[in-house]
């Protein structure tokens, strides 16, 4: 076998052959990256896109790229995620950009930001509406490019220990909750405060906390707030669909050739459906599971989502006062969705509305 | 240069480099495929991801796997497409299952039927509930291999020359509908009948039929209904999210190697996610300048979709009866529709509820 492809090699030209292996080697060329999850492997379906992600790099490339995924704290923690792929600690991350709204509120709007869009409306933002491309010149100042990479959907309004009806139950409440949400409700009279998932239910427990949001029901069921908090409130009016991205170090990324760079982009929209499809599958039995061990679902009064509304539009005022890179994102995000839901309201809308009634009437026939 | 390598290749040692040659060629063949669309060029949206694939394909593999889509009638039309994928004519076809619903009505399950699901629900069902491995054993039988390859959202319910308020306003309709559909209707009362795209105006004008369906928005706005038949009627309960595949030649898919087969799926999805967020950024335009153009909207009446949803239960009862292959297929999606309702009522729609109603209380702010 070896015998016979040397006398061929020979036969067909040697020169042609050797010529071609630099243009081999430079357009596939082998690659290992190591990529950080922001997410602990806990929370499985978001840790898993990276799997995913990586999965696809290695079998479309037949091995040559090859990236490692890290769950949250192997390499770096989630809060030092975004610096690692800055200075190139790590070539890239997987999470959402307002875990940094620290830095800059506009790292916010790539991900989500209250009373703003659904998963399809953000995600044709994003790929048709501009929205990628205005995301990408603004994290260049961070020394990254970005892809998208995933929504969890609208999630749940979190876990409260009372009811809650009106503006004045809000006064005074200690809620788990971060980033600009956190300042909506304290607008309205809640205090918001930063505990890290694990120390949630023993603080409910004990009423250090009165309220905590979490993610929805596949991953909320896992930590047992029903037990300590039983009012399920809905919707988390402040995520209709936050969106995960890949960050990736702008050079890292400069570097690869063509086809790697295409192959990426690509496995990060499949990983990202994945990942809403997952959410989607799973989050029904696990609300079947929880309203059975004691969660009492409540919907937020009119009230407290008008009082909320408004205090986000003010807070977006005041933001795109004082900084042009936020008031850029948010004019393009708020005048798309107006946009969308012009369009929503009547066919999409309508649907869900009749589908929603007649599993009702008919116990889901 | 070339002289150059020749020397490298040569005190590198040729047997290493000829032993290599074949793994390389196994591993990227050179493929050329026709990728027949189902859709003419003037629904752009749709043929359009086509090209994407296509495009992906190529870019991914650096122009070895190379696709060529043409449009409907440029190599078999419509009508023959999933004949000519199977017969092995072409290597692989673009398009929704429900076009074949003469063979076999298992085959419009695949895409969609009146009253099932939206978009997000039929992705978690295909990716995540099992639904592509049931899709792929079902079409086995027509010597394919599919692919999820996009969706339009929720169609309109199509013009109307006048209001449709009751059943009696469906006597006698003369409908332009096609499918299961077109029997719900019938059923109804109406009388569902068969024209080309390029036909309905004239026949709509003329009043050789009263009604006629399309797909929404940007399409229907190129076909200029609104002078005809003004009245547009929402949602189109029977295309609540209309899948489309691509079908491959089950040998041809066989023999693809597992990069190929890896990249294929993924371009397929990224290509489908963008062939929906196309829809959902054209639409809301559209329909305005068609509102200005002089289309009324109108939702369809509870008397009518609660006729039409007893209707389509009563078809679907008896299509389980006669066809193991429907009945496998509807049992799985009915039950994980119905569970899929059960959790989007909360979140999700809670969420574009309060959108919808904000936006017109302070006028799309």
């Amino acid at each position: 076998m070896e015998r016979r492809h040397v006398l061929k090699a020979g036969a067909l030209g040697l020169a042609a052959s050797a010529v071609a292996a630099p243009a081999i080697a430079q357009s596939s060329p082998e690659i290992r990256w190591r990529l950080s999850s922001t997410f602990p492997k806990s929370l499985d379906t978001l840790y898993g896109a990276s799997e995913t992600f990586a999965r696809i790099v290695s079998e479309t490339t037949d091995g040559k790229f090859q990236i490692q995924p890290f769950a949250a704290g192997e390499i770096v923690g989630m809060p030092q995620a975004l610096d690692a792929v800055s200075n190139g600690t790590v070539e890239m991350i997987h999470g959402p950009g307002y875990y940094y709204v620290g830095k800059d509120p506009t790292l916010a709007l790539m991900a989500d930001v209250p009373f703003m869009m659904n998963v399809r409306q953000r995600l044709a933002w994003m790929h048709v509406g501009g929205g990628q491309d205005l995301i990408n010149d603004y994290v260049a100042k961070f020394n990254v490019y970005t892809i998208p990479g995933g929504n969890t959907g609208t999630q749940m309004g979190g876990w409260f220990r009372k009811e809650i009806k009106t503006l004045q139950d809000l006064q005074g409440l200690k809620f788990r909750i971060a980033g600009l949400a956190g300042q909506v409700l304290a607008k309205l009279g809640a205090v918001p405060t930063q505990i890290p998932g694990g120390d949630i239910y023993p603080a409910l427990e004990r009423g250090t906390i009165d309220a905590a949001e979490w993610v929805g029901p596949y991953d909320d069921e896992k930590l047992g707030f029903a037990k300590v908090a039983p009012f399920y409130y809905y919707p988390g009016f402040w995520e209709g669909a936050p969106n995960v991205h890949f960050w990736i170090g702008k050079e890292k990324w400069e570097a690869l050739p063509k086809s790697y760079k295409e192959i990426a982009k690509v496995a990060a929209s499949h990983a990202g459906m994945e990942l809403t499809a997952k959410y989607d599958a799973r989050n029904p039995a696990a609300l079947r599971r929880l309203v059975a061990a004691g969660a009492q679902l409540r919907p937020f009064s009119q009230e407290i989502l008008d009082a909320a509304f408004k205090a986000s539009n003010e807070i977006y005022d005041d933001l795109s006062a004082k900084n042009p890179d936020f008031k850029k994102m948010y004019d393009s995000l708020r005048s798309f969705r107006n946009e969308e839901y012009l369009w929503f309201q009547v066919a999409e809308y309508t649907f869900d509305n009749y589908m929603i009634r007649s599993r009702v009437a008919t116990s889901g026939r």
